[in-house]
């Protein structure tokens, strides 16, 4: 008997009538005699909602009973799905992070899982119960109090659960067809990902892909959890996270009609996708003696603020001797805060000044391929020139080309990348590369 | 040092800015070195939102999920309030039932406590902390299920906690200044009671004073908690019920003016209030053979159907030799069931007919003082007799008694009875009984 885990997001459940529609796609896969166990988030707009009633008493709530408080979305849902499977003549009982055996580390709001210990989860199923577990909460290891995993967290949960009860797949259902070769609203030919490896997908969330956050990603590839992203609203197949190939019995849908059957083999592209990222802004100090030392001081000025850096650069500064210059790219949300611890350390690391712009975008081009075919970072070069995109910074990684430019000429970028490496779905054919070198 | 427990409930917590005013209410509770913990209800109509949720997916919710779905209107509350005080520059903590060891049976919707292991309450009041707990709900002893206790449950969680916390007082906050000595929209020269005995007090909740929960008292009553239920909108002192002397410094609320303070020394009234109660429903049974067993018969036929009946009352039919007529009151929710159960059993038993009668009423004299005033049963009659209402059925305790009267007779009923025992705050002086029996 398999055994498939089922995430449902907000939008998946956002009032009665959806649920009940969920409920019906649920029933199907317990009908062909499939283990279940499903992940669901909040209703809708619940968690804003809270989060609007929690600023009505204080400005900073505290963050334990920000967690408490948030949890109550993932509860009313999960109650009212089960019910809703329940009046389908279904045996369905819903359980907390905590009775699931979430346990979590302490981090209220950004809690990471540690554990997942599912006694609870395998008796439920044993007893021919579809399982609803809360997703997005846990319960901390040591004090026992309620916390939640931060943004994504209920795909986290699924992908966790499924690790610890070893099922054969991770469904998580969402709002779009899958994860595209670039952002279909900025590039109209963008096509849908049939299969694409865990690295690489890595990459594409790392690198500003908001299908799928880059915690899930990581905790699927680790204990080697099938997972297949799909819309809720239909039948079609969705992408398929994996490095193995995709479970048979679950490359298609119950409800889906046969034409919607398709080759889900691995297939080999060369780049899998261009993904782009709005969210970072860049920071240059300007005239930092070039002696030992003073990079670091000026990193751990930085981290001691638990600030994420993305891009380093540092040049040698063509305005006076003896000086040089450090850019970084760091979260926006973080900048102000950036700033102002630099500033205070100025005179002790002694450099010359911090100089601010937010009015940068990251174009990142992803692909295993990459390692085997040399001329892709000429490809991009060449395009981006073409298109008369300046780049600003540059990064690499074994399978993935960063690049910051202007924001305002981000889009022109995303669309000269796709098409230099022949992701149109129109042309449907990739570029062959030679020469030497990336 | 002082430890007291207060509940608020759903009206008392409608909205933030209520929430902001009980936080401050509590504050002031813990400025003057009391151990504080607070029992919270759902804000205003969450509840019954959710109720209305379930009913949208399923038409008989599953008791588990439901209890599991009500249970978040709680979590929401009591994280809120928390937030609230903890932003008046005071440490709180909020808790779950089943984390504050709320632990009871699994009759979910009406599930009763069997224990109450309030450590971590313990230990957050240790620390320093206003304990927030949500009122309502438990978990079960051997499943670990969310269970909720049914209506006015929180008031008896804030009970349970109390005594399992050995609290100086646990203060009952709801919509009205404490209980009357009749309901103020029928009788508007009733007034408030300034003490009760416990005994009194489950005789006026049992006859239909919605204030306090049978249940709830009779758990005071088991652990002596001295109970203050007051009103939330203002700082007068409201109805204490207790039996031993009322805790001088509790008697008088931290924001209330000087004036406010009153004797609130256990009084000798001989009727403590007169309480109505329209919620029953009246069944005769016709022609009852007049042999042993034919009674017991049909009260099993009525317990199978876990309907509780109130009064009895059994006569000799003036219709036909050897056949009796059995009458009794039941809730009016459970009046079909019983009818059914009833009527299916008609031939076994061999009854003549059921005639059901849902146009009732019940009125209620409460007073400890019956036991040694003779007349009290007299001095009812007669004020009913005067005003033209007829006595349908009778039944008397120790310290009650209660008739059955028409319906629409009962409001000038209750403000007969309420004049007749010199309640009319007014005339302020109690009429003296005389002669023999009651």
């Amino acid at each position: 008997m398999s055994l498939v885990v089922q995430k449902f997001g907000g939008s998946s459940v956002a009032d009665a009538e959806s649920i009940k529609r969920v409920a019906k796609r649920i029933a199907e896969y317990k009908k062909l005699g499939h283990d279940v166990v499903v992940v669901v988030s909040a209703m809708g707009d619940t968690t804003d909602e809270l989060i609007d009633l929690a600023e009505q008493v204080s400005p900073v709530p505290p963050a334990r009973e920000l967690d408490m408080l948030l949890t109550a979305g993932e509860r009313i849902s999960m109650a009212v799905l089960a019910m809703a499977i329940a009046n389908l003549g279904f045996r369905a009982q819903s359980f907390t992070g905590s009775q699931a055996g979430v346990i979590t580390d302490e981090a209220f709001g950004k809690a990471r899982i540690i554990d997942v210990t599912p006694g609870r989860i395998q008796q439920a199923i044993a007893e021919g119960n579809i399982a609803i577990v809360a997703g997005f909460q846990g319960v901390s290891q040591d004090t026992k109090n309620i916390t939640t995993l931060g943004r994504g967290g209920s795909d986290t949960t699924a992908v966790a659960l499924a690790a610890a009860l070893d099922a054969d797949v991770c469904e998580i259902y969402t709002d779009v067809d899958g994860v595209f070769t670039a952002d279909p609203r900025i590039v109209p030919a963008a096509s849908r990902i049939n299969v694409i490896s865990y690295e690489e997908m890595m990459e594409m969330a790392a690198s500003g892909a908001k299908v799928l956050m880059l915690r899930c990603v990581e905790y699927a590839r680790r204990y080697r959890v099938p997972v297949h992203v799909r819309s809720s609203f239909s039948q079609r197949p969705g992408t398929w996270v994996t490095d193995a190939p995709v479970p048979e019995e679950f490359a298609t849908d119950p409800l889906a009609p046969q034409e919607l059957e398709e080759d889900t083999t691995m297939e080999q592209a060369i780049i899998s996708g261009v993904a782009h990222d709005r969210s970072e802004a860049k920071v240059t100090i300007v005239g930092v003696p070039d002696v030992p030392g003073k990079a670091a001081d000026i990193f751990r000025t930085v981290a001691a603020e638990e600030i994420d850096i993305d891009m380093i650069v540092q040049n040698v500064s063509t305005r006076e001797q003896g000086l040089t210059d450090i850019s970084f790219t760091l979260p926006k949300t973080d900048g102000a805060r950036a700033l102002k611890a630099l500033e205070d350390r100025k005179q002790a690391i002694g450099f010359g000044q911090v100089q601010y712009d937010d009015q940068i975008g990251k174009l990142s081009v992803v692909g295993a391929g990459m390692r085997s075919h040399p001329g892709v970072t000429a490809t991009l070069f060449e395009a981006l020139s073409k298109a008369g995109v300046n780049i600003d910074m540059i990064s690499t990684s074994e399978i993935r080309i960063s690049v910051v430019t202007r924001a305002d000429l981000l889009d022109q970028a995303v669309r000269a990348a796709h098409t230099a490496y022949g992701l149109d779905s129109e042309e449907g054919e990739a570029v062959v590369y030679g020469g030497t070198g990336r």
